[in-house]
């Protein structure tokens, strides 16, 4: 098949495969959870109508229903009577749940309840981390000629040296990154939350993006929200397009680094060479060009299922 | 300088830098957020006192009373009366906190909650992200050798095929690593947290060496626990550790991969060429090899700083 073809199809595979997972992981969360959270917030609610029906509040009584509320709080059930109204463990939410599992933000706004829950978590993870990391790289790989050879080889026709060449792009691809993926996003997010301002905004763009997930501050979980289930599928577009962009940013700055002799310096690993191979093989500009194997993979690409055809680390015997 | 000893000297480096840091960032947190802390906790235990004094509780009162207390409940403030001795904030919380910034796993269960902590919290994880990923690459680096290219080159030397030799090594491997970071560390948090099944255990060590860091097991949090600030230093070293562990089973698939022809089928880029190097220059065995640089890095090693002696993205143009 054509290769830049197959690529894509590839891709599209990997992205398919990855809605479908989320949606699998959304009915199995749902379906799982929602009956021990309808449960848990039932026992909250009695147990606010027993207390508000006390005739007198003594502090011990007042001590145990607040470790109650506290408790069932940490679970995402809340006992306010405005937040009661829409559910943890709708279809939309547990992907969106599935969603910080996989890509590893995990804000813990809500958390599975049952044993079956946790279980599942981790067996979910198991496979979702990976494979989101899979489908993240992939996508990167198919970036990264239009967003960064392109424009540095640009830079470069047009008679830049090869070094200031890269650091020109860099700073570039930083301010429209920082630019479309934190300033305008904390503005949107500091406009459709009530609560939010815009450093909230930027706190919660960042938090994200790196993965750390601090989960003080969640887009889409107040209560009586307009399109609440399209926000949150809209946050979760956000959250992968915004983490593909950092990979995209750590991968040049760590060919950056190779350029500039740091990685060798700090005796870390280069970034790998296939990437050579990407420079070589124009995907949109010389269709005709990707059909001939670029001349560091046409070995490997030939013979990949045989032994000893590709470097493998075990040349420590024959080397 | 002996370039196995320059490596152990910038590795050395890499982790004291990393300890100072974490100790800068628990200095800043801990003047920033304390005040702020104790000023909530003291208006949380006004506002408990308060509606404890009440001469009856109806249901407007009491939303008004919960609906602050789960907001300082969110920022790691309990109004609880066993909960309130400790502060989220003392010097060891702050550097767990630090911790779990830099290492993205974020956990949440404390959250600055002044505008200058968030905002320290984004410049510090800026700088402290990437620097603990170089430090965590750096580590495995130094101990892709022992652990994984020399005991490959052993069952390659008693016999066995490079992909067998690959897989029985991955096993053995995942089996010590699932033991060792995942089975024991479970037990001990089951046994050292009142309220933790081994389950719960299990299901800890795995949402945080994947990084996802829900916040709903965090330990030591719980009040009057024995030496908590020991306990809070050596869960963070356990961070450390397995999450070094975990990159080491990364980069071990993602080298099994390549030799599987599973990345060039995948058109995923292959794990970088240096360890090629590292499986040339053994580390402990041969001192001596180690002072002739392995034939892939010895143009490169002699020539770190000058452009166009190493391979860059840039060839675009060039090849």
């Amino acid at each position: 098949m054509h290769s830049v073809g197959r690529s894509w199809l590839l891709l599209t595979g990997f992205v398919l495969f990855y809605v479908i997972y989320l949606l699998f992981g959304a009915l199995v969360f749902s379906s799982v959870e929602r009956p021990v959270e309808d449960k848990l917030r039932q026992d909250v609610e009695a147990l606010k109508r027993e207390f508000l029906n006390q005739s007198c509040v003594n502090a011990a009584s007042l001590e145990r229903f607040l470790l109650k509320v506290l408790a069932a709080n940490k679970y995402g059930v809340s006992v306010l009577r405005n937040a009661s109204v829409a559910s943890n463990w709708d279809l939309a939410s547990s992907m969106f749940f599935a969603n910080t599992l996989v890509t590893t933000v995990g804000y813990g706004h809500t958390t599975p309840l049952s044993d079956t829950g946790k279980a599942f978590s981790i067996l979910y993870a198991l496979i979702g981390v990976p494979f989101t990391m899979l489908v993240l790289t992939a996508c990167v790989q198919r970036i990264m000629h239009p967003l960064v050879l392109a424009p540095v080889g640009l830079l470069q026709r047009r008679g830049m040296q090869p070094r200031p060449a890269t650091v020109v792009h860099f700073v570039l691809l930083l301010a429209v990154v920082v630019l479309c993926f934190f300033v305008m996003p904390a503005a949107i997010f500091s406009v459709l939350e009530p609560s939010w301002s815009f450093l909230d905004g930027i706190y919660f763009c960042f938090i994200s993006l790196c993965t750390i997930g601090l989960g003080d501050f969640v887009p889409a979980t107040q209560p009586r929200q307009k399109y609440r289930q399209l926000y949150q599928v809209s946050v979760m577009v956000y959250l992968f397009v915004g983490l593909m962009m950092m990979f995209l940013l750590l991968r040049t700055i760590h060919k950056m680094a190779d350029l500039h002799g740091l990685t060798t310096f700090l005796q870390l690993p280069r970034c790998e060479e296939s990437d050579l191979d990407d420079a070589r093989k124009p995907i949109v500009e010389d269709r005709h060009e990707a059909q001939t194997p670029p001349f560091l993979t046409e070995k490997e690409a030939s013979k990949p299922l045989e032994p000893g055809s590709q470097p493998s680390y075990n040349t420590i015997n024959t080397g």
